[in-house]
């Protein structure tokens, strides 16, 4: 079946095929990214819809040495990564130990950058090519940037793109793959004039005012000086038709670039033509190549698995049994719950979220509440700005953005909410390690870059129902917020658990002892309950375990209380620990002078966490209950006890987990 | 002189003006604010460039409760608020417990936000437009921003520009105040284009292509099927010429915007006149309106002055003696000299900056290695991930940006640089507080921006002999760093303090003593050394002052030995608390079983501090040396000892401080 495919080990094999049969290889890549998706899961859509751009590259170009190659976001590269020696490890893409879903310096010489947030290949492609300037290289090595039509939305990218457009010697290609839509359909000007460009409602429109011009002419030939003026206005009316058909490019015209294009991108003649023209080049090039996302994959009912497929057979079965445990439905699923009935309550209540609609539900919100959700495209920044907007105009804006990539907005969240107290709700969904996407989705800073800046409350549920009380604390609040909540289900509730009303600064205790606190922090709160309740059957010992809530403002009487009766307060958090949650709480018993000895901090330590399932990634941090219970005992003294007792194995019973 | 002026207290007074007066108040107007920046400097150029902008807009909108009118960067505010009230004001502006040289909601209804960094406005307006629109409110009220167009650079303003151009019943005008250039020039594609909209060359282009298009069509009418064919090949090849005569605002109406302009921009009429047009467009518009920035201001030989005025009159006077205290050389100064030297040094060393070539004193080095400095205009993200690209290619990028701006990119840290380690080095200037720029404009958030992420090294020199040292470190250390220095002078460099050598995360000692340790990060070292001095001439006692120099990785050793051996340790930074270096130093010792109770944290609490001189400014954080050595007798309990000698007073010798 992989006749070709099976030969090739790197781009010089590739190289060796004669052209005719590229068309060959492409279908047996095609088949089997198909293939091995379809037992890992993984990104499909945009990695299929590039088959065929990514064979033409690596055979025209030598990105090993000469050229560089950067992807955007990097959801493309899996027929990358399969012609650039790694074939036979894609079975292992986005699990524990295997190969990133991303490109990934550490795997290979092809790949120079790993990339998970969108929009700043151009600003890398820039600073490459022109190091090649600067070595005067230019005429001999390219810089080729593989850029979504999504990633444009980005401010980096568009940084980047009027940055460049003076310079009329840099050795830049702009592959703009134009599929229409990132992870959601894509919004903005850019893309509706994309999209006018490709559908080709533009030369139509110019084919008739050209058919008009042509009788003008005719009838008013005789009369050629004030004929003249007539073209003119004439044009000048039929401009916004006109002028694509000429150039349908021009903005990038515009701006400095030339500009090749619109190919079809799965044509293997007119894509070779068109990037040995494009190599020829001396100026930057944008190359407009329409593609089809996920071409050859047929499940184009549900967009979403589309984008990020859902593996078809389940990997559960070889994951550890907490995993597979019934769990509450997700927090994305109560999020758009409490969103549909806030926004039935008040009309005020709008959403925005930044490409994200279906990641984050919003999805369902847009389905009922159709004129009450702004989904600014890939644009986090615009997200905060515009939300400061719609709050200062006295609207009550809910902005949903994935914890990572709320790292774009840091500077917003400065200057447009915390420093003028604007009452903005941020809900960052997959907060924490967020497993299979790996380090550059992990959203474990959030904590930090929130409550750094004065005039924020930065809150974390223990479970669902919290979700929906702090999201209506949160609405209600007269300045910043941010609450943060996981990729994954909620908990199960527990009826034992209480339910009560909180303000602002309260924590919760859930369970009382003196043998030491596991004061913890949103996701983490049911895992403390867990580690207390085996300490205690272990060992007969209560722990208290109470449920922080805020790390910001943090709850003063309650750290006050357990640093005085406690011997030790263990914080908790699924976060980095530089500045997180238990270094609010450190430098809060610091500042008021109580026993900050008796803080040990749970966390994750100064390294970035890579890939595998959430469980796994929760694991290697060591904020699985067994390292917790384990890191417990050593503190308390409590392993040795048992060690002396020579039957500690035997205590260790194992349970099913609520995470 | 001020005829008009002295009767106009608020918008409405302006409003009973009839319209042939607005000239003559524009002259008055333009004479008070050279005659207040005369005596207090500020930020002239911008604000004298839009008063007949400032003037037409109150005159015809009413931006108190009906219409918003949002101002990018802000320093283009001082008309606005002459006019709103605060005329009388003015000559306390930037100065401590005085008006900001930003809009401040705090000051006046008529200031909706706090903006210090640039580009975000149509943000703001299109959240603003959007919520009149939910409201039905669209037809009767209308959004304002007012743009300079080096904003226009920023990846925050192209987002918004990208998303709004879709709504075509937007409320919103977006004023693009276009002076050529912001801090320095404009650069960038977008600023091409506008220079050549503004000068004409694409008027004097299109006309050449006009006059031969009219003579082929002479020579060519007998044959008008073949005719039509060439006039759309002429049109084709000299499209770039000719479309923007036509419709000069094509980038703009091809985004979805209606163009208007470009107008002058200080004439009345026109100005009026086009105002009055686009309040009555429904879809959003830009007005294109051509400005000279400092008009009326006649210093234009010195380009920094003249966008930030330097007060002829020196204010010195009314400070605090330390402030006229002699000292070295500016860091910014000791920086770009450094700068100058690594480049001669290695060919592979170059610079990169964001608009603030002149601030961060690159223009020195622009003029001898004009090939080897990249300023990409008010583009951070751009800037950073441009750096990633060029290091990537085997050069050694030093990205020099204020420290409040680098919030820009903190995603660009994460991603670009600690993800992968790349060896970018970040040159941190205005770090700390910054004086009379105040909240917005304060770097003090970047030691935990910067410490958050793995992989990243974090730094602070003493002093310049020192700030050489670490530029030297960085360009050879094989990951990311961040050297971060202030505003100010370095201190007079003193004979006895050595100057060794130093790797990565090495502390120096400076001073010895053992009744306490002051541990200072970068800025704070000599104010440690002056408090140690102060402390021991006041009791006799010694204090060890120990000169950090990295906030990451910490020296383990000399935090172990110090917490050990010393009552206690008191961290020393121009920063926020939050996260900071103090934080670092605590989360460290706790999770290192060191004694945390030892630590006392000196920094900036959970606020914003406002505006005055930088050191007013420390003063109102509690970082000046006379609250510094309180702090310290209270906790060592010197205080009552010396309460007890009942000559505290007598004790406190004045001395010239170094900062």
């Amino acid at each position: 079946m992989s006749d070709l495919l099976d030969r090739i080990n790197s781009p010089e094999d590739l190289k060796l095929l004669p052209r005719e049969q590229l068309p060959q290889l492409a279908e047996e890549l095609r088949a089997f990214i198909k293939d091995f998706t379809n037992t890992t899961g993984g990104h499909i859509g945009s990695g299929m819809g590039v088959v065929e751009l990514t064979i033409a590259l690596h055979y025209l170009f030598e990105f090993k040495q000469q050229d560089h190659l950067i992807f955007d976001v990097g959801h493309q590269c899996y027929p990358h990564k399969i012609l650039t020696g790694r074939r036979d490890q894609m079975g292992t893409i986005r699990q524990k130990g295997g190969l990133s879903g991303f490109p990934d310096p550490h795997e290979s010489p092809y790949d120079r950058v790993k990339t998970g947030h969108g929009g700043t290949s151009l600003n890398t492609a820039v600073g490459m090519a022109m190091a090649l300037r600067n070595r005067g290289e230019q005429a001999d090595r390219k810089v080729v940037a593989m850029l979504g039509d999504a990633g444009l939305q980005e401010g980096s990218a568009l940084e980047a793109l009027n940055y460049a457009g003076v310079f009329d010697d840099l050795p830049l290609i702009i592959v703009l793959n134009d599929n229409e839509h990132g992870i959601g359909p894509s919004v903005g000007a850019f893309m509706k004039y994309f999209s006018k460009v490709r559908s080709g409602t533009i030369y139509r429109a110019a084919k008739g005012n050209f058919k008009r011009l042509t009788k003008m002419m005719e009838s008013a030939s005789p009369f050629f000086g004030k004929f003249t003026y007539d073209v003119a206005d004439r044009l000048k009316s039929s401009i916004h038709g006109l002028v694509p058909v000429i150039a349908p490019g021009f903005l990038f015209e515009a701006l400095g670039y030339f500009y090749y294009g619109p190919i079809d991108g799965h044509d293997f003649p007119t894509l070779l033509e068109a990037l040995e023209d494009c190599k020829s080049f001396r100026r930057p090039v944008v190359l407009h190549c329409i593609t089809t996302k996920g071409k050859g994959y047929s499940y184009k009912q549900d967009r979403l698995a589309y984008h990020a497929g859902k593996p078809c057979k389940s990997i559960t079965a070889h994951l550890p049994a907490e995993f597979s445990a019934q769990g509450g439905p997700a927090y994305t699923d109560v999020f758009v719950d409490e969103m549909m009935r806030l926004a039935e309550e008040d009309k005020d209540v709008v959403a925005i979220t930044a490409a994200m609609l279906e990641g984050t539900g919003l999805v369902k919100f847009r389905d009922k509440f159709p004129d009450r959700v702004y989904d600014v495209g890939m644009a986090e920044q615009h997200a905060v700005g515009m939300a400061q907007g719609l709050a200062l105009a006295g609207q009550k804006p809910i902005c949903a953005v994935y914890s990572t990539f709320m790292q774009r907005s840091v500077d917003q969240i400065f200057q447009e909410l915390a420093l003028i107290n604007t009452p903005v709700v941020m809900c960052l969904d997959r907060a924490g390690l967020v497993g299979p996407d790996g380090a550059t989705h992990n959203g474990v800073f959030d904590i930090t870059y929130c409550r750094m800046f004065p005039n924020m409350t930065v809150m974390a549920p223990r479970d669902g129902g919290e979700l929906r009380q702090m999201m209506r604390l949160a609405v209600n609040h007269p300045g910043p917020t941010a609450i943060r909540f996981p990729r994954t289900r909620t908990p199960m509730e527990s009826a034992e658990l209480p339910r009560l009303p909180f303000k602002v600064g309260e924590s919760e205790q859930l369970r009382d002892g003196n043998h030491g606190c596991l004061l913890a922090y949103g996701t983490m709160v049911y895992m403390a309950l867990d580690v207390a309740g085996e300490i205690y059957s272990r060992y007969g010992i209560e722990l208290a375990v109470i449920n922080a809530r805020f790390a910001k403002p943090l709850d003063a009487k309650m750290i006050a209380r357990e640093c005085a009766r406690q011997p030790v307060v263990f914080t908790l958090e699924d976060h980095n620990l530089a500045g997180g949650f238990g270094a609010a709480v450190l430098e809060h018993a610091n500042q008021n002078q109580l026993d900050a000895g008796k803080i040990e901090m749970f966390g994750i330590g100064d390294v970035f966490i890579d890939h595998g399932q959430r469980v796994e990634a929760l694991a290697m941090a060591g904020l699985d209950v067994p390292t917790l219970i384990k890191r417990v005992e050593q503190r308390l003294g409590l392993k040795k006890e048992a060690v002396g007792n020579a039957e500690p194995a035997a205590k260790i019973k194992p349970r099913v987990l609520t995470h």
